[in-house]
C-alpha cells in the first residue's frame, strides 16, 4: 500500500502547467455518448506531468474517466506517489468534480490535492480526505473479521 | 432524474429489521476472491426492505459490490425512492462504509440515509452528500458548455 | 467455482416465459442517458424465473446492464446455477447481444443458454462457450505462475 | 466511430518488440490483491508502441485490465487506430486471453490482432471479432427501435 505523502505543495508555475495540461488532455477525450469531455492532469511526487482524458464505450458500463486514464497511464510508467490532481471539463458554471469512483481509484494511491476546475481558470482545492470521508481501504480487507460460526 | 426525498425517518422496529437483513443478506455473497463478505439492505419510500450482496468476478474488475447489487434489483423491480441504506462486513473493528463507486451509485438515486455497521450492531448513520460531497450528477452532464471554438 | 451444468434445456413454456419476462423487465430500465431500454431473464437451474433491467449513471462507467443486474440479484437471493438467460432490447433490426462485461460476468456462472432476441420475438440461441472464445476464468488466477526472479 | 482496419501485419521485428513490452509493462502492475501480474503492448497504425499494466483497487470493482490500461493511455495521447495487442500474464500453462470487458473495450477502436501470450514466448493470434462474436457496437445504440406506444 503506498504511504500517505506529506508534500503536496505546488509552485505557481507548477499549478500554470498542471491546470494547462489538464486543459489541453481534454481534447483527445473519446465521448461520442455523453459528447461531455474531461481532461486531468497529475503531478507526481517526482516531478512529473501525466495527463488522461475520460474514454466512453458503447457499452457506457465500461467508460474510464480522465482521472482514471492519468492514474494506470502513471502507473504503468513506474509512478504511484502523487501531490495533485487537477481535474477539468467544458462546464462553464461548475468546478468539474471526481465520480465516486474515480475518487475511490485516486484514495489507492493516499492522499493528493484535488484541483476542481472551470473554465475561466477559477478552482476549488480540496483532497482526497476531504472528497471521501470515512473512506474504504485496503487495509480493510485484511482486518479482523467474525468467526463464521458466529453468525 | 429522482428528486431529493425529505422523508428518511425510520420506526426503530424498521431500523432493526434493517440491519438484521443486511446481515443475512451477506451471508449469500459471492467472495471467492477476496473472502469479504458484504451485505445491504435497503429501505424503499413505500416501505419495502430489499438486500443484497457482493457479487465477485475472476475479473475483478466486474465485481458488484453490495449496495449496487441492492439497488439495481430495486430498480428492476420498479423501485427508484429510497430512505435508507445499511451496509454490513465481517469486520469486527469498522464500520464498514462503501467504496467511491457505490457512493455514486447511491447518489444517482438522491438523498438517503446510510448506516455503516458493525457486527456488533453499532453503527454509524450518515447520508449521501455527507460521503459524497461535491458530488457529481446527471444534472451536470447537460449544463451550460464552453463553446468549442473558445478552447 | 460453479461447475458446468448439462441441463440447458427448456420445456416450449419455459421459453415463452423467459422472453415475455425479459420483454418486460426493459420497461422498468433506468436509462436516461443512453435511452437504450435492456431487459434480461434467468432460469434457474430450480425452475425459478429472475430478471433484470439496465441502470445507468450519470458517470457512465458505473453503469449496470440488465443481464448483470439479474444475475447480481439471482446470487442475492441464492441462485448460483443456470440454464439460460434471454436479452431484450428496443432495437427493431438488432438480436441485442451482451456486451463483453456482461458475457465475462455470465461466464462465472458456468455454461449457459443465451438468447439473442428482437421485439418480433426472434430469438438467435447462443451459449456462454460460444459468446466467450477462450475465456479468462477464476482457475487461472490459482494456475502456476513463472517465479519472479526468472523474469 | 473508428472504421476498420484492413492493415494489421506485423514485420518479424515488431512483433518480437510487442511481445518484449508486454513482458515488461507486467513487471509495473499494481496487483496488491490478486498477485496476478499482467502487461500489455499496443501497436498504432502510425507504428507507436503503447505498453498498460492492470491496476487493482481495494474495491476490487474499481480494477482496471492491463488491456484497458494500455487503450486509455492511447487515447490520451491522440491514438485511435490500432494494428495489434499482445497481453501476457506469469502462467505458465495458460496463454492468458482477455476478460470480456477488455474485449469489449478493445472492440470500440475496431478490428486488431491479439496475441496471447504464454511467458515462453509462444503465443495464439486472433483477433477483435473471434474473440467478441455477435458484438456490441455503438451503432446499435442508434439503431431503429419500437415505438414504446406498441409494448
Ligand atoms: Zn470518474
Ligand atoms: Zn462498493
Ligand atoms: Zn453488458
Ligand atoms: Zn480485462
Amino acid at each position: 500500500q503506498p504511504t500517505y505523502m506529506a508534500n503536496t505543495s505546488l509552485t505557481p508555475e507548477q499549478l500554470e502547467k498542471l491546470i494547462d495540461l489538464s486543459f489541453s488532455a481534454k481534447t483527445r477525450a473519446h465521448a461520442p455518448y455523453s459528447k461531455f469531455r474531461v481532461g486531468a492532469c497529475l503531478l507526481t511526487q517526482s516531478g512529473e506531468f501525466i495527463t488522461g482524458c475520460n474514454v466512453e464505450n458503447s457499452s457506457y458500463g465500461l467508460s474510464i474517466c480522465a482521472e482514471r486514464t492519468a492514474l494506470v497511464k502513471a502507473v504503468s510508467e513506474g509512478h504511484t506517489n502523487f501531490r495533485a490532481i487537477a481535474v477539468s471539463s467544458d462546464l462553464v458554471d461548475n468546478h468539474i468534480s471526481p465520480c465516486g469512483a474515480c475518487r475511490q481509484f485516486i484514495s489507492e494511491f493516499g492522499l493528493m490535492d484535488i484541483y476542481l476546475m472551470k473554465p475561466d481558470r477559477t478552482y476549488i482545492k480540496t483532497d482526497t480526505d476531504a472528497l471521501l470521508p470515512f473512506r474504504f481501504t485496503g487495509e480493510q480487507l485484511d482486518g479482523k473479521k467474525i468467526q463464521l460460526e458466529e453468525q
